[in-house]
């Protein structure tokens, strides 16, 4: 080392400008040092909202900036609790951040689409903690008490609960985000004031009486973000045409068609990993943390081209945004209807009938498959008694919100009916 | 075709959410046709800020968000214009919201980088009117009013200004949703009061006199983004390590070195273009119509593995967001200093000297460079006549800020200082 | 008339800066004449929101501005109507433009209580319809269609149901301000979204299927208004103070106690009104239109000084914010413990024992006493027929929503347990 | 004090809604205390921006919500400045805290109008600390540090300047408010960002050289705010009228003309008060203590029914916003053009040549009254040395801002030339 210039302490202290929240400060040296992990920096390539924007142009976030945000959300509920009196040592407060920072580093690009695909049978939540568990290794076991926040396992249980539960700051980040940035401003909860109505009692996050309202708000937010965003027909259509699209292309990879791909997309392409053996083998965990939205857009795209003419239909599609035409309804299409379709869809684009099927196709939507587990809210009433929130509430409709609801969807090329 | 379902024919009036103006309304069923073909769909993969986005994370958003963005502007001042019993026909204010939804649609993944690179010499303005050109062939003629507004030969002068002037629909948005995205509130401009305060006086663009707050503050707003967004250090520095990846990739490429690309980009890297050839020969087009920003990521992923090391160390610093040290000051950097840089840096990094002169280097910003031509905004004055801005106020700092400022840079590996 | 100066004549096309909406620009001439009139110039001294600033701070926006920005949102109504192809003409659009503007134009100040107290039985609506009558007189007739709009005459009858409705211009804006200028963010509703989805069938106002979360989401924020801020226990309670004094302040007047008072208030003070002479004798109209806050807010200040111990009690609290202390509960408390409260109030404070009634006492609180009539709103369904939200809605809390909901307060001075 | 009820002990942590800043809290028990005091619920009932709201209807914030907002940013710049290790006790914290709550606790109703008439000599300051040494008589002592720090006696010489200098909290907040509420959006300033560059060196407030820019952008707001909203003309000539207005009605009341008053502004009306009076004399504030808006206003709704015709001129046109014409110009209006306007208006009007006098006059403007003492506000640059913003920036046109702009005006009634 040459004393030719000054040697900079790198000030980690950072301030980051965020639309949302408007600065996010780095609270520790530790997160700002994850930060700079390519883990994480990989997560600045993966969209958090997949392909809304085809609906939602604006809806381009990221995963890292997702990240972001609820780390500071944690910061600002554990000040609030800290100033109820709840007792959290610094070294949880620390915890609990960089556990929330890193609950999603297990998303893949296109997350659903892969899981359905590509990656089958390992859930994002699987590979976060392989991720962890790694990182932790990185850092000499400095991670130890955040994975314990993160797996439940920490004996304070509320901060369990503030990373992933029915009000933690990952969903508090990801409505307000989501809404935020597709501009869908129906959406916009008022987490500042959840966060501040939050409290602690018997271990157990709850909401305090008078913020009751607010998390009705929440709920009826939470619902119209799913219809309305993450649910919309056209996100679905586009959705299953990239699972359609990804089946296809495996399927041809495994036949032994040659296929562009990058290297660690082409990886998964031509392997099928069990869950055993992707949590065991590092070379598949090594390869997914590669991959990010660019392999697969840049494949979808050299796809568009492919001689198959279902995969460059499905390709040329999501690239053009020549999207299936999608019809939703209350009841199952017949399999009758989804037979003439396939006919009339054999005829008019010259395909064989089995090759139809990857192009005429039928599907349920359920919001509830977004719902985890319970939904059960404790609120805390003035007298110190808790109740849960279908019964605290005076309004008859939080139970009403949590009734899961079905829909059915078909979909087929545009071009049956505009011959 | 078969009469299973109904032929329904598209609703082209949309509206799209946007988190900068609220809602943008299709004014006319040909901009949804233009949207919808290929060449604008492009843009959505097109990321306006190039590389901001590592230091503002909410900079994602596209070129195509862009001009729907002064589009929706456009239609705006027609209306305040007309309100103001300017004659506007229907077929020119159709020509200026195709002219602006179309400005941009030459530019090229992280454009800047590209036009110092990969096709050097052509700007991004000569393939938007390329291309233009080439969407009223397929158009039938229905885009020539809009090419006479936007190359400024239609006899209405004002339209074109509106287009592309110091006033102009385009950085009017681009400044808003920048400044929206990245977050930086200070740079948020009252778009909508000028744009009401716009009127047009002999052919004219200019100004109601009870603006002129709003304009100077506009001329602050944008000095600030420059300076605290577009020319922040370490994008200035990030663009840099690209346009430095780049030529040195199409170094080895050129030399016969195997590098990983996707195809179009492949052409581009190992192909020399001319500006007559570019624009004569129309493969160049085709080539250059399958570039976003997905091609150029995954190759400098790929490119962080490569032998070569000044490229993977470019390569591999832009993925992982480990940039070079960059250094401001108020004069050029002297060339003493910059060797001394060099030397240090082959013997840490165990370079040659000629590799050296990729990781160390000098060169000036300059934020005129961002300003096209004259400064002169035309101020009306009440009783008719008309000032130009810098006389029209009362407080001596327009000129002020029409001066260019120059700022000299130099970088280096951090390497050099923390051995 | 002297030639000195330049007889300018007033442009009348003014742009309103308005925090809600941006800018709010007069539509008509005559709008603006309306606006200049005393009439509308005393909704200026006016409060919207009576004493909510109590607790809310910023809540201090007038009746003038509400009724501007009501009109703001007729003019984008007829907007999106008249684009979805549904006739209405200038006049119509000029006359539902001077409906809205006027519709609130009989309030008094701090609405509730005075109607309640001192013009007892004369609804507003009464008032507002009575000085459109003067008003009409006054510019020759030009306001008959408005008042046939107003009044639900003209046979659009679309055009009343924007006036008022379920989904009024008055409850949109009214909702959306009220949210915004007392910082409660959660009542914010999507005006812009649900205007642009609003359409006419069968002559009825219409919501498209496509809005219906949208109106759900206005369902609830709506809710949250009422519980969260209209009904707010610390509202309600300086509004029952301000009723109680009120009305002691008339009994000492009608008992020929001295009191100060402006002159219009006291008017007032000294005559007990019946509907039929308020609305025949013109001296009551014309003593009601000299009536503002002002009137009120200093007379209950001088009033702080008087020696009747109740009156001096409720006045100074009112005026330093000294409120009762109330407690909210879902049954009605019982005779018993206000019997025991009044008890220990006239002990504490030395009273006798009808002067403790003035300020221990108990009431009621119904949230749908802010409904009128009946909650059906429209829902047009995609295939073109019509569907009441409670049924197309696949969420079963909208029926929820409507049920009324009734609380029990009881209020006693807080000096009974501080000792 | 009988066992019927809870003896509940105040909480006096209280959250405030805040449309500008979203929430506010009370950050110590004596804040809550001093806010209680009828002398801080006075500012509750006295307008920020006194007659702005006639143009910008919105502009309707009161002394009291302002002095919360800056006391909000105070804890905010404790908070930033503690973070970088500059030492501040928790009763220093306190002390500025209170500080700031109380600096515009001596403001009147309509300040700048007042001060000229009825309180002539005494400044608002004054009473301020006439009003800190009163209260902390009542608080035991408590407030002495406060007053030492507002005062500057203080030894740390910036917590002084938090509270009263170039960037103090005071403007700080109103900036922001004034533009948020009048919806002036380009008035808006980055409070946080500038707020988070702050830093202290030698005891003096500075300003972090990357805050550069957000220093520049708030002197251009600030003179944008002065130009567009403070001292937009017709702000000017309504304040000139209630000055007008205030002295005719006091030259009547001391010739013992009879003239409606409440009665604290009444005793103001009839007596004239020396600086040395008002402060040695208790009787003077205790009735000073007593005005607010109210007072003035239904004064001159009554007023606007006197006998005297330039007093009722003047105050029917005020209350009914039918205000006198007025010409901005940047040289003085000649003597001659004054006589010529003055005669028109005796002849038109049917006035003496003295009453005219009252209805036709000129007057100066000039930004620079509102700034106090010197402009320089100090750059702390990255070596560690410190510099003007005039030198620091790059700019030039920092100095320019600094320069006082002079405008004139010349007012008189519309009817002169509409015959």
């Amino acid at each position: 080392m040459l004393p030719i210039g000054p040697n900079v302490t790198q000030n980690k202290k950072k301030i980051i400008n965020d639309p949302v929240y408007g600065f996010i400060s780095i609270p520790y040296d530790i997160i700002f040092d994850l930060l700079s992990h390519p883990y994480l920096q990989r997560l600045r390539r993966i969209k958090q909202m997949a392909l809304a924007h085809l609906v939602y142009p604006g809806a381009l976030h990221t995963r890292l900036h997702h990240a972001l945000g609820a780390m500071h959300l944690m910061c600002m509920a554990l000040e609030t609790l800290r100033g109820k009196g709840h007792r959290i040592t610094e070294e949880e407060a620390e915890a609990a951040a960089i556990a929330i920072l890193l609950h999603d580093a297990g998303h893949g690009p296109f997350s659903h689409a892969l899981e359905h695909t590509i990656v089958e049978g390992v859930s994002h939540e699987d590979i976060s903690a392989h991720i962890m568990d790694r990182l932790n290794e990185e850092f000499g076991g400095r991670l130890s008490l955040a994975i314990r926040i993160f797996k439940g396992t920490h004996k304070k249980k509320f901060l369990h609960q503030l990373v992933s539960g029915q009000l933690d700051m990952d969903r508090m980040d990801y409505l307000n985000r989501d809404s935020f940035y597709s501009g869908v401003s129906e959406g916009v909860i008022g987490f500042d004031r959840i966060i501040k109505m939050l409290n602690v009692k018997d271990d157990q996050l709850v909401v305090e009486e008078k913020g009751i309202y607010s998390i009705e708000k929440f709920l009826v937010a939470r619902r119209l973000m799913y219809w309305q965003v993450y649910l919309h027909k056209t996100v679905v259509v586009a959705e299953q045409m990239l699972i359609k699209a990804l089946h296809r292309a495996r399927k041809l990879a495994l036949e032994g068609e040659s296929l562009f791909s990058t290297s660690a997309f082409g990886f998964f392409l031509h392997h099928r990993v069990s869950r055993e053996e992707f949590l065991s083998d590092p070379q598949y965990l090594d390869a997914f943390l590669q991959l990010d939205d660019h392999d697969i857009t840049v494949s979808v795209k050299a796809w568009a081209q492919h001689p198959d003419r279902v995969l460059s239909f499905l390709c040329g599609g999501l690239i053009n945004r020549q999207l299936l035409r999608i019809e939703i309804q209350k009841s199952m299409p017949s399999k009758q209807r989804i037979a003439e379709l396939r006919r009339a869809c054999a005829k008019t684009m010259d395909l064989s009938g089995p090759e139809t099927e990857w192009l005429v196709f039928r599907g349920k939507l359920r919001n509830s498959a977004y719902r985890e587990t319970s939904e059960n809210i404790d609120i805390l009433i003035k007298d110190g008694s808790l109740a849960d929130i279908t019964d605290a509430s005076d309004n008859f409709n939080i139970k009403a919100l949590s009734k899961p609801v079905e829909k059915h969807y078909c979909c087929y090329p545009k071009q049956l009916f505009t011959g």
